[in-house]
């Protein structure tokens, strides 16, 4: 049986606009390819902000000035990010494989996750959206029910609730995908945010950690292995302090030591802790790693990378 | 073994903005989920005429004005429509089929469909895009090697061509998920058009017709069924005269004596015939039925729609 993994792509896997989607997919790609080459069922998850703010604002700065469209909500928004980053993604993935003489389809599933209305996050919002506004703008915004902070000097902002992963809707398909042995990119941006209500799902206004949704799918599709890619070889202790250390293997239970000592900054690094020590819990005989592009064949050999074992 | 149906939904079932579509899949999802709940296995094809020219503009104008973020080509629009559209369109289905008691996933796959490079309909682009332009601007999109044709009085606006599918790129992802039993929502508005370079998938600047693909996909999945529905319950012979003739059942053989006397306007009823007589053509055993939602039923019964067998 082959061995299955969840791959997370952070920012710069994916660059800000177009052309530095294309040429960030480019160096993705190969990497990515060499693992399916090496027999790892894969599924891709990935991060959207940039893309996702570019596509709100340009939406709703559009929809504002022509009143016969309408504006596009963040999970409308969050759909149509998938597509425009899936669409590169896949088709970088297509070239590396069939370089190597490898013709499995690479594809994009929609698809949304269900986060809990009464998630406590939706009382602390953290993740700023779209660009800066006046303060009438802001208030106009405040009436609507959004939240809204001051960066002093700048303007105001949005921020959203950023609350965790329940379930992945469109699992089964996800599931069939790699049972058929194919490459899938799912749950982009950490998925559409939708709630629940009866037989209904309706689209949240929040923004779901990748990190978060990808140690999800890694349990729900029974993954071995959870691949974080970030922008550093490996995680360190006393990070930005003249003396770090790095962590190379640690078990989930240290991890969740150092989290305690708040070794972890809480809007990048920890969430990618957090997630991973929920997924290696989650089944024995799991991992996960955290480590850059550059050196995740080396981690994969045990050579590099922060990896966590159950 | 299960029956397979591949449906083309219309503008009708869609609508133009985003309430407009949210209402529209609320009509058309019960029809469909009543197939499922028969018994057919169903892969769903859209159109996205609407939707795509309004991302394609917004994205474009706010691009424009906005030089730290790029203009969005045709085919990542029409990638983001797929998620636009298709995110309504399998919670409506996800819906339907819970009210059911069914539980089966819907999910939309990001599909490119490849396009010819030596197709001649790239040169005679016929598919009208995006918003009027002053003839200063569409000098500058002839410059850039666009189509453009002026409409008297109202302005110039940009043309595409509409080449014919010669390929699904993601084929094998649906046919797994149509294996596995489940509901997907493919090529939506056609499909992002593609041609191939090498290795490498470049973005067409093309619209391909949702009928065709719709045809394409039925055979490529081997369809028993191919489903058209459009905006009457069956075509007519001597259209637009005082003396129609409803069409019920035929041959393909007459389909094609019927496209030869001209009986289908070119860029509305044509398609969805010769769509059907390629795709009954395509083995044996085969059917194709027009007909519109409210009579998709009566249609699969033989009690109404257009039907043309091989």
């Amino acid at each position: 049986m082959k061995k299955r993994m969840v791959v997370a792509l952070g920012h710069r896997a994916l660059g800000t606009t177009l052309p530095e989607q294309q040429k960030a997919v480019k160096k993705t790609a190969p990497v990515l390819a060499e693992l399916v080459e090496e027999g790892w069922q894969l599924a891709i998850c990935h991060s959207n902000a940039p893309q996702v703010g570019m596509i709100h604002t340009a939406m709703n700065e559009f929809g504002k000035a022509h009143p016969a469209y309408t504006v596009a909500p963040m999970s409308v928004c969050s759909a149509m990010s998938q597509g425009y980053i899936g669409y590169d993604l896949q088709n970088a993935m297509r070239t590396e494989l069939l370089k190597k003489g490898i013709s499995k389809t690479t594809s994009t599933i929609l698809t949304q996750v269900l986060v809990d209305p009464y998630d406590e996050a939706f009382y602390h919002p953290v993740k700023v959206i779209g660009r800066y506004m006046t303060a009438e703008e802001a208030d106009a915004e405040e009436q609507k029910g959004n939240y809204v902070i001051e960066e002093p000097g700048k303007g105001f902002r949005r921020i959203v609730a950023a609350p965790r992963p329940k379930d992945i809707i469109e699992i089964d398909a996800i599931r069939a995908l790699l049972d058929a042995d194919q490459v899938v990119i799912a749950a982009g941006g950490g998925g559409i945010p939708v709630m629940a209500q009866g037989f209904n799902l309706k689209g949240a206004s929040a923004i779901i950690e990748k990190d978060y949704v990808s140690g999800k799918l890694a349990e729900m599709v029974n993954a071995d292995l959870l691949l974080i890619l970030t922008n550093e070889p490996h995680l360190n202790l006393y990070y930005n302090t003249d003396h770090p250390e790095p962590i190379r293997e640690i078990t989930a239970e240290q991890a969740e030591q150092y989290i305690a000592e708040n070794q972890f900054a809480k809007a990048s690094k920890l969430p990618k802790v957090q997630a991973s020590v929920d997924f290696v819990r989650s089944g024995s005989g799991k991992r996960a790693i955290i480590t850059d592009l550059d050196h995740a064949k080396d981690a994969l050999d045990g050579k590099e990378g922060t990896i966590i074992t159950g």
